[in-house]
């Protein structure tokens, strides 16, 4: 099926750094219209194909996480439901992924900055020698305008979604979001060709993304919050075989979640001879964190999974 | 490929009802050997394929989660690994579902007991008149004797294993546990017909359960908690078409899957007109919880997933 033609198309210098429902949209379109986003990389643009670790320690973390938009939907109104299909993602030819000093799951016992470049080539990027990560991509941002006034921080989600950084919400998916202001004021960005559950270091494979979605006003649809119905199977890409599987076990979810983590990045080392500092980082983009218990009190499990068809 | 004959088999008689590291074994192996267990299911025969609610109400907690076992294998050192590769699993042809009394991720919500008695035909259990349940049998429980001296609660899991509810352990796995007493001290029971990631209401379907397992020491490996190699592709019963997603989003994991969950209820409940205790239950046989993302300060996302094939 042919990608439809936009009726729109926002330009990846037509973005803003925080949301705010006073931002005048730079389009409005009719209910049901499809728009086209080309949209910069997380760092906007900061970081290139050629960029070093250094370029990470002096990121400008005020450009950082932009969104490109807002446009306005005719007809929307405080209470509708706006549906975002999810129609086409194009990433760029390569890809960036990063810890950054102080960001991060395991921010504390990963101080030091450290940067892969990744070639996104015939549906994989190589992480790593041998790390052969199948792509998925998706955008980390997508969102509307907040219900209180005032700018918030792109960084966070909220109930308006925003940075989801939900690996799941490939082509083909359909997002629904609360409309807390006229006309809805959608804007999307952060480009990830592929992540785990989680991203856990911070940074998935972040890529500059053209991005095609279809934008319609539910009147007969009531959210309070992000909801979504999927493409299909999740993780086909990935699900293609065996997992290998840590556990943290223990009374708080974060803390599990931290200890998972930690577990498969030593698995990582052991098994498969990967520095902890780049199984960190292969974790974020691959492997998924799962709540296995949260009833068998006072102890809840969060289990990392690593599919180990990227070794293959 | 035919399940290997079993050296021992352990009768479902022959359970405890803690975790402890100076039980004297029921049986003893060599490594390498084959084990048959015959597990009652968790009420440990209290509730039947003819029981009602009531029967519920009225369920003597010390006779819950019961383990068979245990059983020491020659050899089996602390510092050690045990490998226990999971042969088969035999679930019986019923399985009980229960919203018990403060007990639950949402047991402030659902102060009432309620239960779902589940006839297991064909590889699938219908829940609810339309919601079939592709059956994944497993158990909640696989563990060896705690590093510490006296009796633990079979409720709780912890770094021996234990009521560890992980979906994804499933006939093909082998789960690796630390060893901390001679002999390990191997036990398992609670058997599970199907479950979601998080087992949400605080139970599975649950089932009795015929086990084989084979034991290994592994004097080649260390573990510090439980690591497992799964099958397969996760799920490959229910990933096989869309899923509906809602969001939890907050500065709290447990919050966040008790929102995702609650959403999900609401959404079963607006489209599929499943009662909110219905839709309780089913969430915890077949709604799984995934972490999002656990990074973007201060906001986690924790969002719960429904194989929409069950209603196909």
């Amino acid at each position: 099926m042919a990608t439809p033609s936009a009726s729109v198309h926002i330009r990846s210098d037509q973005y803003h750094l925080a949301w705010d429902r006073s931002l005048p949209p730079v389009a409005t379109v009719s209910s049901g219209s499809v728009v086209e986003i080309d949209a910069l990389d997380a760092s906007g643009g900061q970081l290139t194909e050629d960029s070093t670790v250094a370029d990470v320690t002096t990121l400008d973390f005020g450009r950082v996480d932009q969104v490109n938009g807002p446009v306005a939907v005719e007809g929307a109104e405080p209470g509708d439901t706006l549906q975002v299909e999810l129609l086409d993602f194009q990433p760029a030819g390569w890809g960036w992924t990063a810890s950054i000093p102080g960001f991060g799951l395991l921010a504390d016992e990963f101080p030091a900055a450290a940067l892969r470049i990744t070639q996104l080539r015939d549906g994989i990027g190589e992480l790593l020698p041998g790390a052969r990560i199948p792509l998925a991509p998706f955008c980390g941002e997508i969102g509307v305008a907040p219900r209180e006034e005032g700018p918030h921080s792109t960084i966070p989600p909220d109930t308006f979604g925003g940075n989801m950084d939900t690996k799941h919400l490939t082509a083909g998916a359909r997002l629904f979001l609360p409309v807390y202001a006229p006309g809805a004021l959608f804007s999307m960005g952060d480009g990830h060709a592929a992540q785990g559950d989680g991203e856990v270091c911070g940074t998935a494979i972040e890529t500059p993304m053209r991005i095609v979605v279809r934008l319609t006003v539910r009147k007969d649809l009531h959210v309070t919050a992000p909801e979504f119905q999927t493409a299909g199977p999740l993780a086909s890409a990935t699900n293609r075989g065996p997992f290998y599987a840590t556990d943290g076990v223990g009374p708080d979810l974060l803390t599990a979640a931290r200890d998972a983590t930690r577990r498969m990045i030593e698995y990582l080392g052991r098994e498969h001879g990967i520095a902890a500092i780049d199984a960190y980082l292969l974790c974020s983009v691959t492997v998924d964190l799962k709540i296995s218990e949260v009833v068998d009190a006072p102890n809840w499990i969060v289990t990392a999974y690593c599919p180990l068809g990227i070794f293959g």
